[in-house]
């Protein structure tokens, strides 16, 4: 208790790191029992001071020189919540160079050049933690990186961008199209005025690299990260996937997999149907969870807010003590770990199921030549199912697993028969059922 | 890579024990490389060595000297999987002592004697970690200690007993009482021969001490913990709950309540009915769940596979992982936090909701008097239902939050007006609904 403060500086003031000062100051007592030192704030580095904060941030510590704040020799601590590539890169590089440990909820950054801030940190000998960079305040890289280190992770499932578990959920419940949902999520404040990051799923790719390269100990950047958003899914996609006991979610999936040279890592991003029956089929709303499967733990799911400004600042608070107490300690929590070096399957060599609705000219044989047309590419069929008659004659068939790009030809393949009038629904489906 | 090896001392080896025994072969390069020095299995300390077993444990490494398996100068860590109060403290005590630092998975003797542990593990300088005594595999103990330390932990509700969640799902799918489902699950392998640590709610009183202490910061023993198994809830009651939208659950709650002097800790385990749109209402079979709340991050759930080998191995193995990179870097992980050193509040003080049905005879009046005797216990009702006429007659009265003692007295009161028949279900309300 009567050690000397850790002094902190925090990059970016704005929704996270409001809520961060607001909590280093209602919980500063419970914060020094925790750490055994007190942490002191001695710096804010913001772009506009001017602007009114949600937390009553000091005057005097407000700054726009944040090189010279992370540049001090007093800092033992750096938070940052400023996201974006730059300049937050190098504000966290010379942090570490500085000798400052760093908490960061970065996931762009992360994801995309992790590996020049781990080696940096490892230099330094100081921690760089994370765990708002995925799912907000929901424990999930601590779990993977330290509870199941003594296991083997075969597979992550996540739903990790609230905004399109928003906007599939609603589809699902209202059965509206997705323009008219995006319109209302944006309304709502759940989805940005440009929604492309969300929408498109670059913001679910980077968590996907993260969760990815601590599951497989293998680096795995957005790059690596195979990238299909929502804006494709209609109203007739998230109905057939109903028809089928199912719903629409827009999933992270990494998965380890057999691959041409031995195991391999699988990440992806693309919306899948899964079953109704399945945990992560019930995540409402813009919540996040995240499904892993391991080979001694078997199932386990994490749930939680996916975002917001005091689920994050919680998450990077819990960050902030175990840094701390190492500091204090003169110690390193656990540093990256990418010893396993896998290779990255490319998606056309990831097997995956096929969920593919087919209108047709309701005669004799289409079944026949719709069946003898996946078989010719190699796929086993599981189900089919006719419906309708005359001009609304339909085939919904669901495939058995295959290489991605052998079920890509055959959608191909079938769009091309004469009897085909429009291959309706072309999903991927995850999950037994 | 090239340290030498860190040497183990396993104590049991039932079902758990012979799952880290399969683990440490099978993942022995991965826990090198995560570890940074390879873990070398010295003995296996077991009662009857003649017992086939399901690992193929190297009959040269068990032993029956488990006291001199721990008191060897060359063990570094030490994995306790016997279970009960002793042997095991014993044996834990000499190996803290001894300079080892240890992995439990003792639920039991960390609920009643935890305090003395952590004194020795302090005094020692080593580590004592034990997620495996709380939900088995689900990571929930280093999530409650690390990842929410930054954060007010307000209340943790928790399915952690998987017999009895067992019984009540199959209560509620198949409408059957408790002694025939009591029969399966025991059939099944579900429940023991006798069920009575599960179904009278000792293990699951267990694993609240542990969670509350962990949560608030104060140490909570099992004596502390106030108890109600699912013995006596019936057919009657869980169809009652399935009127309300409701299930019936057996809950670990511990929350942080205003005492007279402050805060404080309520600690118990009883059968309570949840709406069904709460998160752990869909937890199935013999799964468990713990939903955490906290000030900033909201609400969490983890869940997963509360028991059996292989996952509580996993959790074991996790620990072993971090304690030993502790124990390479000659560091201490966080330790036993008992700060807050708050109070435990009697259940009589504690405030809680109750459900009651009650038989009536079907005369006006009756509704009135009813009322009126819960408003003479300054309990206020949220909803009552009148149910059928004549024989049949039934009020069902939820009340809102009021003291426990309050509500108990009521219902004795109940019990005694010439009008009422029998007090049908009495039963406590967990959720918002």
């Amino acid at each position: 208790m009567s050690a000397p403060p850790l002094k902190l500086a925090l990059l970016g003031c704005g929704s996270v790191g409001s809520q961060v000062v607001r909590l280093l100051r209602e919980q500063a007592d419970d914060l020094t029992a925790r750490v055994g030192a007190p942490i002191e704030l001695v710096g804010v580095a913001v772009r506009r001071p001017e602007l009114q904060r949600d937390a009553e941030v000091p005057a005097e510590l407000l700054t726009t020189d944040a090189a010279g704040l992370v540049a001090r020799d007093d800092v033992d601590l750096v938070i940052e919540v400023i996201g974006g590539i730059e300049p937050s890169r190098a504000l966290i590089l010379a942090a570490l160079e500085n000798g400052a440990s760093v908490v960061t909820a970065n996931k762009a950054l992360l994801a995309e050049d992790g590996s020049t801030l781990f080696a940096a940190a490892e230099k330094a000998g100081r921690d760089l933690y994370f765990e708002a960079a995925v799912a907000g305040a929901i424990p999930i890289l601590r779990p993977l990186r330290e509870s199941l280190a003594g296991d083997r992770v075969t597979r992550v499932l996540g739903i990790v961008n609230g905004t399109t578990n928003f906007i599939l959920d609603k589809m699902d419940t209202l059965g509206s199209g997705f323009a008219e949902v995006l319109e209302e999520a944006q309304a709502l404040g759940y989805a940005e005025a440009d929604p492309t990051a969300d929408v498109e799923g670059y913001d679910a790719a980077a968590k996907a690299a993260i969760l990815a390269s601590l599951a497989f100990h293998t680096r795995v950047t957005a790059a690596d990260v195979y990238r299909e958003g929502i804006s494709e899914v209609s109203a007739a996609d998230v109905a057939s996937a109903r028809e089928m006991g199912c719903v629409v979610k827009l999933l992270a999936i990494c998965e380890l997999r057999e691959g041409p040279d031995g195991p391999a890592v699988s990440a992806r991003v693309h919306p899948a149907m899964i079953p109704r029956s399945h945990p992560l089929a019930s995540v409402r709303e813009a919540f996040n969870a995240v499904f892993v499967e391991s080979e001694a733990a078997g199932q386990l799911m994490f749930y939680g807010p996916g975002a917001g400004g005091a689920p994050t600042a919680s998450a990077v608070l819990g960050d902030l003590v175990t840094v701390a107490r190492n500091r204090l300690n003169d110690v390193r929590g656990a540093g990256e770990s990418a010893y396993a070096d896998l290779d990255v399957l490319p998606m056309g060599e990831t097997e995956t199921r096929y969920h593919v609705a087919i209108d047709v000219d309701d005669r004799a044989g289409v079944l026949a030549q719709v069946a003898q047309t996946f078989a010719a590419h190699q796929v086993s069929i599981q189900t089919v199912r006719q419906e309708g008659h005359g001009d609304d004659a339909q085939l919904v068939v669901v495939s058995h697993r295959a290489a991605d790009s052998a079920l890509a030809a055959t959608v191909d393949t079938l769009r091309k028969l004469d009897f085909v009038h429009d291959v309706s629904s072309v999903m991927r489906v995850e999950g037994d059922f």
